[in-house]
């Protein structure tokens, strides 16, 4: 299957001038789906990772799959006030301000070797942060993987030292 | 394995007075967490779900794996602004103001079964609204399947018409 033809590609959204990718159509394609987060399953076998780290809220589409059938436990990164208990936070700028993302310190261990997962690699601001704060709480990086790369946007160039699964370029 | 020791209870989050379920240690633990999916997974055969419909962003934790799992698709409910193609939406009150919740139109097909997943069901307003959308788009609800559900808040009373799993009542 071409998973190329399941991303619909929306002009000014969610402003004028951008070009939004859409994932909506190949998750709801089960065939499709299915195949997406595979490739992210091998991906995850191959780097040997012991746990999953996902963005809210599209990092969960396709983590928690790999999480499930891996049978390893899936921790999720998410913006201010939505997580009770004691976090790490990290913030970045952004083009128009800044985000800020927090993750449960106690769910993430010393030695685990984590990958992110995420649907998109566009600057690369959240992954980065993302790393930065699984690094700060003595977890190992063992790759990050992305259903989408946007090439022109550069985001690779900050994962140089990572093993970088992205599965389709635009 | 008793899933009810892997929610913690926070109180007065994420305001005074509430007492918040915490569902992010079920997911860091890949044994509990596998074994809920498989819970859910079980459901969604019994019903003969056809596609899986989750409102963002837990709906999409133990979501997204069910369909994965079954190789059906997935098709998230959203807050306003975040699906860039044509949308149904429907507005519901919430204690404090109200919520807008959207689905992308061309995702859910007439005479689809579906399966709605969330983590929580507490008032039930969101599946409500869910369930609205779903039977106006044609498609046929043939289940609701929930993590956890607060039994004082009557949620159920909301769906005395469908086929409701819940896993962990509190």
């Amino acid at each position: 299957m071409n998973l190329y033809d399941k991303i619909a590609h929306i002009p000014d959204f969610p402003k004028e001038g951008i070009l939004f990718h859409d994932v909506t159509p190949l998750m709801a394609d089960g065939e499709a789906f299915r195949e997406a987060c595979q490739t992210m399953i091998e991906f995850a076998k191959k780097v040997n990772a012991d746990v999953i780290v996902g963005p809210e809220s599209r990092g969960f589409i396709f983590g928690c799959p790999v999480a499930y059938e891996l049978g390893i436990g899936f921790v999720p990164i998410r913006k201010p006030n939505k997580l009770p208990r004691e976090t790490l936070s990290v913030s970045y700028d952004l083009e128009y301000g800044s985000n800020e993302l927090h993750v449960h310190k106690e769910d993430i261990q010393k030695g685990q070797r984590v990958l992110i997962i995420d649907d998109l690699l566009a600057t690369g601001g959240t992954v980065e942060a993302t790393i930065q704060m699984m690094e700060e709480l003595g977890a190992e990086v063992v790759g990050c993987a992305f259903l989408i790369e946007l090439e022109e946007l550069k985001g690779r160039e900050l994962l140089k030292d990572y093993d970088v699964l992205t599965m389709l370029k635009f």
